[in-house]
């Protein structure tokens, strides 16, 4: 401790606000160099190599091999696949001194997939599986929470070439299991939830979240094993229902009614339109009153293509349903979502605020060709019936109908989007039970790609007939540096870092707590016989630094065993701590170095057997 | 062999022109992703995993900790630096998504030097020295030469810290004997060479160069152990010579001499001025004939300082020599120099194209502030007289004396620049002999950095005294992926690489030759023995892979030992080959694996017995 490059710091720093950014800061783990970029210091950097050690070894038995590509690559390999588009401002793009765009790469398949055309011509060739621990760059908006959401950071990235589907799903299993081996010899959960592919392309995709409360991505799981990520969940449409019979609809004057709460308020109001629908509880008829579920908000943002064009589009969803940006952002991708503005609003005065109906949008309006888009949500289906706005400044129309009055969700001309929010309670669409939503960081994703890049590319070879066949893809990414913050995430306490055995800096911690020579000199001697029986040992032999500051640094260094030699000593005891349970041993000096050997195996065992079980109960097969 | 990623190419690159380069993308250890940037593929890795672990072992042994920067870093750094100007185009430089500016990191000291400064207070922290091996960014206007001038490349850069001169010394001194172990066990030669510290700044900077004729750092050398780049080589000015009594000078016309050749034809031809000096054989009047050393050449070029004003200066050097380019941009770093363009002259009318004399330059001209600058060869001491321009077509003057006719080196006013050309035989300044050129790789470089970047960014701490101190910095590269580029271009031959024993992808390649199922079994049992006496194998299991492309196969791969399973195995009789020495001894099969074992130890016992001899003999003291 007396030179090793390490400062511990008391205060939380300004910028942090979850416990492992505060944490790995203060134990001078990391230091923040920029925004989203962060510097590796000693302590730090030896958890960051075991944990890529685990995932080199998880990728070697998964029969993967490592290559190293560069992290900046020319732009052409990026606007031949187009994410040179589809990427946005979230990719980091430069000039080269002969003015050659280029970029650093945010994930490389392009590259990886033109390497392989450029050496592979027949089907003998494959399968191949290749991977890289290297430094990405992804621009973010609101890179946060430390090592959570970085701009520059390391990922593992595998890819998989396969001459066929069979292949590319027994690829894709390797590395799915590869990862559930990974995760847990890190000790942390994960769930495997279905996924949208988003920039990456490819039929199917599966992230393994971590849950815990900090993390960034929202999941829901269900009761019977659905689990999906926010933006994949599928809204089940319902049937169909006649129109016959149904009401005509009635504009009715709604002053004030603003917004669904005061518009719900009017609805029951004495003097309210009735409502009828044969067979049902109809609210406003008896007794049952209408609720904002009742109501069709039309929900206005502004959506911006790769190449710039900007236009308005609606969102028409149940009143009790905000939309969710989310689940939006990801199914208008590549293009970008924002609220509309004051000037969009002017542009379009058919939009009136507040209480615009579906008449005057997409198809349904009077000259679609020039009509804001609109798009419906899965619910709204033929026979519907809707309070919704009357495209008139204090006007609401009560009893429109979707499918009669407006185009529903499944007609031809009328585009759903699936992007309203998910209510605890929900149906999960596989028929097992009701949602229920959490939070999640994710320490993986999966892709089956298939042709995308193949195709993109030419990577095709000869197959046993002499035909050419392209090559079908998988890519498969652990986020690095992501997973030593959530693995000190969910290892700490308020007073530091507790890391598991199997990824700590080192095993024991050694404190010399007194003043005396005698302490020192035993201290001294303990830390080398612990070394001489293979621990990996930090000894704090700093000379004029109190028992007290040595603590505390010992607890927020995290440690997983703390041995202690202090007064005990002149009796011949020495106290052996561990971090996670507080829990101390008195030790007798003589025998302490071969005690903690046996302490500190049967902790790596565990952990050891946590990965054996694993394997020995033989993975469950894919979920989708 | 049958599932590694690698494709062996029979073809040379188009664009490599040296034999490591060649070799590394045929062999299949590297390819090409784009000027300067190149992949890693399985085998290559391998080799630069051991390179890397060779450079981590003698920094730890040095004193100093690995840390990990990131590459991307805030352009503000390095503008308090001044480095930002400094690299020009050299520097790869980009904005992102909220317009700041940002740099794809060269080399760290700004990074580390805040770092330091965030961190430490007080004297008692320091000595510090820390490190990293990391990918480093230069746009360099001509990669060339494979992994040896890329533009993305892995640099071992570390940074010590010190309180003063004398602790500065000591870090350096460690480095530096890392440096010689470090390339002692890579088996490169190298020369250690005083140098021009460049953007880098600081006092003292030396290289450790690679002799070879590969190489691009031109440096001589002397037989008394005097040995610089050729940046750094230092002309002796030879003592002022008395002009009292010199002959005045003689405007001559001299139609057709515009060059040194034909300028010193005309000075010999009849009817041509007498040159007169006392005690000297004279040109012209003993019959000794003027030569080109009696010339005073004038160079016009043009001068872009970092600020981007453009400005011409002249540079008088004797006519015998050149000026030195790669001398001349060393010595007006970090301006940048370029040949004088027609719009230049243009713009000059006094610089008479091939009669320039130093009447219109600098302090000698009629108006010294609106004159060209004039810069002078330090041999251009008073007393010397010339042949030289007399500013107007077909004449010169003779007899024009340096300190009389005009401002000699030396003389107030009159700038000095030692940036002729260095020819063979020349002294060295230091009086050790005389000095022969000779080219070489520059594998590392050291630097006595001082305070530069301390007082840029305000690093001190509190010494002993409680007074402010400023820290004194080293910093100090090597290039990593060069490395193995050096290697590989020592240790190869036409048939392909040679890799020696402790930095070889696998100690010994084994090779089935022929169809029968004997042979595959008996060398797929050979190689799992080689594996389990913990020796590293390649096994060429290619089924249908004739015996003539396995064994070209291997050599061109380059593991130092090859075994050899064919048709003695019906005797129980299998062949190793030396990859080198291209001995091949037989080896009863029975007995095969232990005797590999011992000759792959002897030569890996060798390599060690270079270190520790290296260790014992006591490293020589740093030249200067």
């Amino acid at each position: 401790m007396s030179n090793l490059f390490v400062k511990t710091l008391r205060e939380d720093p300004s910028d942090a606000e979850i416990i492992s950014h505060k944490l790995l800061i203060r134990a001078g783990y990391i230091r923040r160099c920029a925004p989203g970029i962060y510097a590796w210091l000693p302590l730090g950097l030896m958890v960051l190599n075991k944990v890529e050690a685990i995932v080199r070894r998880e990728m070697e038995l998964a029969g993967a091999q490592e290559v190293h590509f560069p992290a900046l690559l020319p732009a052409d390999l990026y606007q031949a696949s187009g994410r040179w588009e589809d990427y946005g401002p979230n990719m980091f793009r430069l000039k080269d001194r002969k003015e050659v765009d280029m970029v650093l790469a945010p994930t490389h398949e392009e590259a990886f997939t033109t390497l392989v055309r450029d050496m592979f011509a027949s089907y003998k060739d494959l399968p191949l599986m290749i991977y890289q621990i290297q430094t990405k760059y992804r621009d973010e908006a609101r890179p946060r929470a430390g090592l959570l959401r970085g701009r520059e950071f390391i990922m593992k990235d595998a890819y998989s070439f396969d001459l066929d589907q069979a292949g590319l799903d027994r690829s894709y299993e390797a590395q799915r299991q590869a990862y559930q081996r990974i995760f847990a010899r890190l000790g942390l959960e994960t769930v495997i939830v279905s996924a949208m592919s988003g920039a990456m392309g490819g039929s199917r995709s599966e992230e393994f979240l971590h849950p815990t409360p900090v993390g960034e991505d929202t999941y829901v799981r269900s009761p019977g094993g659905y689990a999906a990520n926010i933006e994949a969940v599928v809204t089940l449409r319902p049937s169909p229902r006649p129109v016959d019979g149904l009401p005509p609809a009635v504009v009715q004057a709604t002053p004030d009614a603003t917004t669904i709460a005061t518009l719900v308020a009017a609805a029951n109001a004495p003097g309210a339109p009735v409502r009828q629908a044969s067979g049902e509880a109809v609210p406003g008829v008896q007794g049952v009153p209408w609720t904002a579920a009742d109501t069709l908000k039309n929900v206005v943002v502004a959506v911006t293509h790769p190449d710039s064009r900007r236009e308005l589009a609606v969102i028409g969803v149940p009143g009790d349903r905000d939309v969710d940006m989310t689940r939006l952002a990801a199914a208008m991708f590549p293009a970008e979502v924002d609220p509309a503005t004051e000037e969009d609003f002017a542009r379009h005065p058919e939009l009136v605020r507040g209480y615009i109906g579906p008449q005057v949008l997409g198809a349904n309006a009077p000259d679609p060709d020039s009509a804001v888009s609109y798009f419906l949500d899965p619910r709204v289906v033929a026979g519907t019936s809707w309070i919704t706005g009357a495209n008139r400044t204090g006007y609401h129309v009560f009893g429109l109908v979707a499918g009669r009055d407006f185009l529903a969700a499944g007609d031809p001309g009328q585009p759903v989007a699936d992007v309203a929010e998910v209510l605890p309670g929900d149906p999960a669409p596989d028929g097992s039970g009701p949602l229920e939503p959490a939070r999640g960081i994710e320490m993986g994703h999966i892709f089956q790609l298939g042709r995308k890049y193949a195709d993109a590319f030419g990577l095709r070879v000869a197959g046993q007939d002499g035909q050419l066949v392209t090559v079908t893809m998988g890519s498969y990414g652990v986020g690095v540096t992501r997973a030593v913050a959530a693995v000190a995430e969910e290892n700490a306490d308020q007073r530091g870092l507790i890391w598991p055995v199997n990824l700590a800096p080192a095993e024991v911690h050694v404190i010399a707590a007194g003043k005396d020579e005698a302490i020192f000199e035993a201290a001294g001697r303990l830390a080398q016989d612990l070394e001489q029986a293979s621990l990996s040992v930090l000894y704090d032999d700093r000379p004029k630094v109190s028992a007290g500051v040595k603590f505390a640094d010992a607890e927020l260094l995290g440690m997983p065993f703390i041995l202690v030699v202090g007064r005990g000593l002149a009796c011949g005891v020495v106290e052996l701590k561990e971090r996670r349970s507080g829990q101390v041993t008195e030790l007798s000096v003589d025998d302490a170095a071969a005690q903690i050997r046996r302490t500190v195996t049967a902790a790596s065992e565990a952990i050891a057997a946590r990965i054996a079980n694993l394997s020995t109960n033989n993975l469950p097969p894919p979920t989708q």
